[in-house]
């Protein structure tokens, strides 16, 4: 794996990731391998978890993160991100970076010399995918499991079927019509379920895609961006809100995971997002165990 | 102490908190007790001093600060406080926040699992009463002192009178009318000062109040928040300003104090704050001294 | 040197600055000197280059940058600088500040008891210089070569005519009439140059200015600040591109500088920027080494 731009650079890797990941949580590895290695995050949008857990991660690793907001940056000046690239290759032995555009993030990649890890785009979100595989396995044990998407198909989903198809999983978006996945990532997905044997459906009825499910996953109905399509948002995905009405609907042991921030009320309510059933917490503290491990395995020598 | 919300938090430990300061500055103690802990450090407000000292001291500790603008965190994005206080417990192991609400910083300790240090809120700013306490001891040996505080009745005099209590200094507040500082704390300050001795009082008559004064303290008249009173406050503030006359009816050996940033010509004169009689640049150094005495009470196993 | 505001600062010192620089990049030094050392970086302006090699640098010299935006600090609601530099003099080793006007960086040396360094102001970037000369050593050996900067006489020009004049290399400023360098450094420059016998001169017509350059050097037709005048700009410098024609007409083997960002199509063509003459990737690298030299030089005991 050389970079990190979509789930498709890391199909090899899904199983080594969540290994070492385990093994960076669980104290077994604890050297500090990255010393002298510089990873610049670069912020196109606002951060909490993802510039948080990134640069704790990288200094327990032993590194040293540049936290680069685009507005500190030259970007911001209309410089090409192909010059970015060739002048923060010469400083820096890696960068994150949250775009607004996927191709903001590609570019980048064709441009630099080292590597780039996508730290979301509209596209995907692969760095939250091997956090929530990672809470998956430590609730549940194995990925023989059927994970539903309760909500918009967006970039956390589109990044999930990739991972649901890579590990075996099966996984259902139940979505409202017109908020499907991305199309291309669908059918690739569907394509690489054949080989792993997941199931991997769309299905618009909510009460029947969460039957026998083992777990419930949201995110917010407006994503940043999405701003001006609030109010019509909040009608059409109304009935896609996992409440406790819709758990008792899953398997009785299910569990509910929300990639967060999360608006209580909307896509989630507040009992659910406390209740037992919740992985959420633990699920926002793997995404510092599942970073640190993409950064081992792309900077470690 | 588990937190520091306010200077009731720190009531037992004040004394030690100084021995601390004082030890952390001669270089008594100068190991890095806080390798692999990390501060986050989030600003709703500006900051020069507090960002800096904390920043540093940290460092120096052996730790790892994490600068975070309220404009760099979903909190701008409107996510409950909860919510990230519940996540960056999962990743920090203290928090340092420079809150506009008092509120806000009581909220996080609510939801948090790690210690919360007030940075300053609109009620109190207990970091700079320690670097002020730690100045008064450094300059006059002990706190069998009079001390005035000259201006308006705020978040500093707040703390600061608490800190008199428990230290037995003497205070009083030359303030207009309809300035007095936070009448809760007021009381509270008098119950307490029942114990240690220190007399607190009140007085409109800033002539009155510095006669015998050790010490004369000042902040500005018009605080973050009270731009659109600006212009009252120059009016009614303006025979509160500490310049070389009222000093001279302070004791001969005063010491004069401020928190800065500084407004000369208005609550304060130039040659006042250049004088010998100035501790003002030593005082701002303490607060470097003094926050990692309480990073290293709240963060030392 | 105790400062660097100004490229007189440095007279002293610029072989010695190339010589710790080059074998920096070499690893010849490669201890941390500067462990226990804290840099304040101030942005008044925003910076790629500037930023991420002065942190990475400070980082792999064993000390600390601390980056402030001037958003960030009281600065911004109007505390005099004379009192930031007393305050940040307390808890910092040095400050490299990128300030708007030269003045300002003038005045926090006049009243800082640490050592402050240019970053860029409206009359200088002494830090650009040294990473110029030491990429032109490393290209063509010696400094008794013919260097010709092409466009506008700014703050970036300024510093080069004192490197040329310290160096001996002979400097032929190419502008528009009314675009000369700053007056009062052009004089200094051409006393300067007397005593190493370089030849330093203004020359309106670029075609005559590039024979037998060795080096052609640029920088953006509208620098920050400039924005207003960005239409007359662009029909004032439209003949002083360096274009492959203009390449043409210096010597074969010159190379081309430029101190980025860089607009294509403006003052330089895509073609030159990416043909093997461009040095402008090195260059940018040298950022790197020369600003860890000069730090070297200030801070290490």
């Amino acid at each position: 794996m050389e970079n990190l731009l979509s789930m498709t650079d890391a199909k090899e890797e899904v199983q080594n990731i969540l290994d070492i990941a385990s093994r960076l949580k669980s104290g077994e590895i604890n050297d500090k391998p990255l010393t002298d290695k510089y990873l610049g995050m670069i912020f196109e949008k606002s951060s909490t978890r993802t510039r948080v857990s990134f640069e704790v991660g990288m200094q327990q690793l032993g590194g040293t993160p540049l936290y680069l907001s685009s507005n500190d940056l030259q970007i911001g000046r209309g410089e090409p991100i192909s010059d970015t690239a060739r002048v923060l290759s010469r400083f820096l032995d890696c960068i994150m970076i949250r775009a607004k555009r996927h191709d903001t993030v590609a570019e980048l990649i064709e441009h630099a010399d080292i590597p780039i890890i996508n730290g979301l785009t509209d596209k995907e979100h692969p760095c939250q995918t091997f956090a929530d595989l990672l809470t998956i396995k430590e609730y549940l044990g194995d990925f023989n499991k059927k994970f539903v998407f309760v909500g918009d198909g967006n970039n956390v989903c589109n990044s999930l079927l990739l991972g649901a198809a890579y590990t075996g999983m099966d996984m259902t978006v139940a979505c409202p019509e017109g908020y499907e996945p991305n199309a291309e990532i669908y059918k690739l997905a569907l394509e690489e379920a054949k080989e792993t044997g997941s199931v991997i459906t769309v299905e618009h009825d909510v009460h029947k895609a969460v039957e026998n499910a083992d777990i419930l996953y949201t995110d917010v109905w407006v994503s940043m961006g999405d701003e001006e399509e609030a109010e019509e948002r909040q009608r059409v995905f109304k009935d896609y809100q996992i409440n406790a009405q819709l758990l008792s609907e899953a398997n009785s042991n299910a569990i509910v995971m929300h990639c967060l921030p999360a608006i209580r009320g909307q896509e989630i309510t507040d009992d659910v997002m406390t209740s037992p059933q919740s992985a959420i917490w633990d699920q926002a503290e793997n995404r510092l165990h599942a970073q640190k491990a993409i950064l081992y395995l792309l900077l470690k020598e």
